[in-house]
């Protein structure tokens, strides 16, 4: 189990009483939480010895595998090269597969039991039951590019896993789960590449876009005893002859693994339940819908015989809609007869089922029921009348009201990851005393940074637009005059499905904005956004572009009616399917805008990967490449359909302050997207201005970068929002 | 014979008395100058019906080759589709290699007889003895992309031939002389595509960087008489076992050609007589040089006897250096015996040697003798004393100082082609008396479209530059009001060798400047440029991006001590070197200039071709890919070595104004340079402006990306040139 913390990484061992963790000077340290007693395992010295940026502790705790020359590929994916670091005799050894050395591996972890390794090289997996045995590879098939055996390709780790993993041990350690991804029929985009050779060569990958052929996938067990038997476990029958995905496989016993089919339309969803010695799989539950399904990697939580297990199901509220609920399906005897009830309900969301202590009759979740903005962790019993109980909500009085939780094993302690609205922390709680904690990180450089700093307030107003109640954030300067106008940012959110205006702590550089030239900046969680019913969110289908607009025309429109905003002084940014919007607003309603940035902007939804893409637009099964795309979906369509109005809108051309930023080498929002807008710009002579960072990718990794995209995004906005002399400038003697 | 002029293109016929060309209006057009009667060959509905943009009439004047679908591929050569077109019958045939269809050609064009036709075709040459045989194949080789016949490389087109067409007909069209170039063993370089497609692919073509493999080059006659009999005129022993260009082929006879050979380093050349019956080549004239030889494509002119020559040659002059001069070269029957005798003499060159009329013991040539700036028509004896005369001084008075002439096949008579000072025009003279003469082309149009503008002044002056008498052009508004302050536009030439200051009409975007902004626009030829003698334009060795640096900055130091110019408000512009130029100027000696553009800049030596980067730094054989470049010969080299300083010179981030502008596709300076110089600009914190051009080439085809980027020029200069108001604008309230 391992949790992400701002600059931590935590892990709950089995045994109860023990925690690892990476301090923030950087040593692994393991604590006894019963004894009180703190160990160093790994000085931080060792990793600046072996370069090393990834680390994990062998189950056994006797060895840490050292991950070095890390070079980011996509989202979550990284090559490393890879040493085995014996803590106490501090040998040292490469993790090669036979017969190669100095590998590049794609992929290393340690398994579930003593010194279980695994790693995948060249698209196959490895395996090693101990440090010291020699590794066999457990896949053959795998293919450079093409092929792909424990590892997900760009689809499945950007759009369907959300992970590099594609694969899952059995809890014992006896058997492990994989997908194969096989992209041979997948067309290839190719990534230029401009600096650092004479020749630069560039890079072709599968990436499926919006109607295109997807990958096809199979999920395999392979028993690790040394027979390497592999067993597939097949697809529900009405998926076999159809394209699916699938989304999520969780081992639920030491042989038996829940497996989610998804249908490439994403409107039909099978939960199975397989036999990993057979590959036989049972259908558990099936979902459709006449939109889309989300949230389809959520793991189910079964009982440890298999009859009863909780998932998340939009339930019908009033005439509010659907919400997502825990829904305890169970049938005796794997007989036909299911019972499905209903463990909460209300016009709010249960946003994670956490676990499910059998012997106590509770199921732990998270859950927006304090408030939209907030994810509490919550009991029910799952004995009628299905009591339930807050653990958080008195908790650390109103610092701590956006929580992620991990639970012990046995579910005596729970890791409580507290990100807002205060500085985040993480702690350790008695589940039978919450109130009895130790703190394991309280961010201190954080804290003791953010002493004397005049900081921002955070404002939230639910306001009435387009019949929608919705969230309205705003980021004000403290002691905010409101006899004087300030200027105005809109920030938009980068994926519909999310959430822009919630109690996690941020600290970004709309922040600085704020604090330092005293911008208002916005949030509006609009129609397409998560976590308020599925009403607000299915409300994009088939139209992105239009009603997501829509809302935020209206917020700034509410907005710039308030006193003290400065109608006139009115920017936009956003990144990605924010930049897509971005661009929409600033080309469209360029009168209500005086500038704005799109960072990376999907300016064709045809251009974009299939999955994402899919979700809005809908798939027709055998409709490859004669994919016709509705009215509004893309920038250059509406552009080039209306471009005559917009430009009629742009009132000069250098009153039209667009700055476009886009890696060259972007996996995700290809380079292609900023060109085609650009050269549609170019050809209707509307001015704008363009930054690039060449060969990097979607999330810039140079620190340098960074920091220059960083600082060119403040100098935007503040040369934007400076206010013009209020004399008008002397006119210079010109002639024309 | 052809010559180009705006607009128009115009044939001097091998009957002394006829002129073909196509008018303003688009109708091809024949004059019979004896009788003044003039014929509409083809009309221009006929380019419209058959969406034609290129033509050329049979040698027979019975057809038209009609190119149309023309795509440009690099700066002269383009892909087309030809259709013949009968003047009498109105029939039309494609025209199409055998057992192809709809074929796209890389080469078309008649033959010097009759209709013989030849045409390229997946790099090999195709021959038709009239409109209505079938074609043959004269070379197999032909690869595309690798081995190319009759049609030059990229390297061969850009820096080698500055043609397309890498073939020769004989005078009576029996035999075709062809160059082979191979470039099997050229490194490739990725033109990437964004545009057009879901999944845009990009292009490999052959680019030989600076010290990588050069393709290698063969030279074959073939006889066009059936026998396709093909003869290999090799290379002068000397060069055999080295990397050689061949720079020039003239046929001389019927059966004999000069052929001029280069070695790699370009300091070598060897003018050799060769015989297309034998392939033998006899070594004619030798030429060496301790830095670089120039002008190597300049067409010898022989006798008819082929035993005395007239070739272009450096020439002592005082202590002024060297001089092109006209050398006449003859050794009587094959003899060792050679007598040298220079015809010409002075500090000034002679730009072209036209032709040679052995009845009236006369050579024809350009030259600068006048001034500079000026090209004359003259006539020089070959008897002692070498008698001199200028036809065209004392013509159209200072109107046309700027000419180039065609001369009849029988030197009867001169086509003019008055380039400027005043409105280009197109003039038709009577040898024996150039004051008899006819007006082919007057350019009415421009003339009309001028009269009621007010048009800027030019004005030279020459300054003492560190030691040297440069030239300087100042484009400056009309009425200048001395007392006055403007703006200075400094704008660089786009390769050494050339002349920024000369009297060729020119009206570009910066008159527009000069007119409507008042901008004073200079020029300077500085070290590197030509025409001026071998000492200027030698300056440059081993040294560019630093005298010519330098002598830019001691321009505009001269210039802001005026007082008419306003030293805060300088901007540059250059393209490829002049990017190069603009972007040292702009990153050194910031404090100099307020603002600048970059287009297609040349940011490191080592990633431009070979043939062009050699020839400034040298070439050591065998030294591939170990190649050393000097010092500063990048801007890359000399900012990572020089950043600190650099960026202590820029005093706040935005008071750089630095906007680079970069076809993604251009093929000559490849986007690469403008990447690694965004990189690193980003990575110190540089501020600049960044416009692209996606999948357009080094120059930009698209009509409506040649306005945006002209209008973006105008825009970028005209903001930074706008004077601050007078009056402090007042400073908003504001916290930091």
């Amino acid at each position: 189990m391992v949790l992400s913390l701002i600059g931590l990484s935590i892990v709950l061992l089995s045994k109860e009483e023990e925690i690892l963790f990476r301090s923030w000077d950087g040593d692994v340290i393991k604590v006894n939480t019963n004894s009180n007693t703190t160990e160093i395992l790994l000085k931080n010295t060792t990793f600046a010895t072996f370069k090393a940026s990834k680390f994990a502790v062998s189950p056994d705790l006797n060895f840490v595998l050292l991950g070095y020359d890390v070079k980011q590929v996509y989202h979550y994916s990284f090559l490393a090269s890879y040493l085995i670091y014996n803590l106490y005799t501090r040998e040292v050894r490469e993790l090669n597969p036979p017969e190669v050395s100095d590998s590049v591996l794609q992929f290393a972890s340690w398994g579930v039991q003593g010194q279980q390794l695994m790693y995948i090289f060249e698209n196959n997996i490895y395996y090693q039951a101990d440090v010291k045995s020699s590794s066999w590879r457990l896949t053959s098939s795998g293919q450079e590019g093409v092929i792909f055996n424990g590892i997900a390709d760009w689809l499945y780790e950007e759009e369907v896993l959300h992970s590099q993993a594609a694969h899952w041990w059995s809890p014992d350690g006896s058997r492990l789960a994989y997908l194969t991804i096989n992209n041979s029929l997948v067309p290839t985009m190719l990534l230029p590449s401009f600096t650092g050779s004479l020749y630069p060569r560039g890079r072709e990958y599968p990436y499926p876009k919006m109607g295109q052929i997807n990958p096809t996938v199979r999920l395999y067990v392979v028993t690790l005893d040394g027979s390497s038997l592999t067993t597939e476990l097949r697809p529900p029958d009405s998926f076999e002859k159809n394209e699916f995905y699938i989304t999520m496989v969780k081992w639920v016993t030491q042989h038996r693994l829940s497996v989610r089919w998804v249908n490439r339309a994403q409107n039909m969803s099978i939960l199975t339940l397989c036999e990993a010695t057979t590959g036989d799989c049972m259908k558990k539950h099936v979902m459709t819908s006449d939109k889309w399904l989300d949230r389809q990697n959520e793991e189910p939580v079964f009982s440890k015989d298999c009859t009863t297990f909780f998932i998340n199901m939009p339930l019908k509220h009033g005439g509010h809609g659907t919400f997502n609920h825990i829904t305890m399906i169970s049938n005796q005897s794997d007989g036909p007869e299911v019972n499905i009830r209903h463990l909460t309900s209300g016009s709010w969301e249960v946003s994670k089922i956490l676990a499910n202590d059998e012997n106590k009759h509770s199921v732990y979740f998270l859950s927006t029921e304090e408030g939209v903005t907030q994810r509490h962790l919550y009991r029910v019993s799952t004995v009628e009348p299905f009591q339930k109980e807050c653990l958080t909500c008195s908790l650390f009085k109103s610092k701590c009201t956006y929580n992620n939780a991990v639970l012990s094993p046995s579910y005596q302690h729970v890791l409580l990851n507290c990100r807002g609205p205060g500085i985040p922390q993480t702690t350790l709680h008695k589940l039978t005393d919450m109130n009895k904690y130790k703190t394991l990180e309280e961010n201190q450089e954080l804290r003791d940074a953010l002493i004397n700093r005049i900081m921002p307030k955070w404002e939230r107003r639910t306001v009435q637009i387009n019949n929608f109640a919705l969230r309205l954030e705003l980021i004000v300067p403290i002691n905010l005059d409101e006899a004087m106008e300030h200027p105005l940012l809109l920030v938009l959110d980068s994926a519909p499905g999310g959430q822009a205006v919630s109690d996690r702590f941020s600290l970004g550089w709309e922040s600085v904005l704020a604090s330092s030239d005293r911008v208002i900046v916005a949030r509006l969680d609009g129609r397409g956004s998560g976590f308020q019913g599925q009403r607000i969110l299915h409300e994009v289908h088939q139209r992105l572009g239009t009603v997501d607009v829509q809302d935020q025309i209206a917020a700034v429109e509410h907005l710039v009616k308030l006193p003290y905003i400065d109608g006139k002084r009115v920017g936009v940014y956003g990144k990605a399917y924010g930049g897509f919007l971005s661009s929409l607003l600033l080309l469209s309603h360029s009168s209500l805008f005086k500038c704005g940035i799109a960072v990376a902007p999907i300016t064709s939804w045809k251009l974009y990967g299939s999955a994402f893409t899919e979700k809005y637009f809908g798939f027709q099964a055998g409709e490859h490449h004669k994919y016709q795309v509705q009215l509004n979906v893309n920038i250059l369509g509406s552009l080039e359909k209306d471009i005559s109005s917009l430009l009629s809108n742009i009132t000069a051309p250098s009153a039209m302050n667009f700055l476009i930023i886009h890696s060259t080498a972007d996996a995700t929002v290809h380079f292609q997207h900023s060109a085609e807008l650009v050269k549609l710009l170019s050809a209707s002579n509307v001015n704008y201005t363009l930054q690039i960072f060449p060969d990097e990718g979607h999330n810039i990794v140079s620190v340098k970068s960074q920091h220059y995209m960083l600082n060119s995004v403040l100098t935007f906005f503040k040369l934007c929002f400076e206010e013009p002399p209020t004399d008008e400038p002397q006119k210079t003697k010109e002639e024309d």
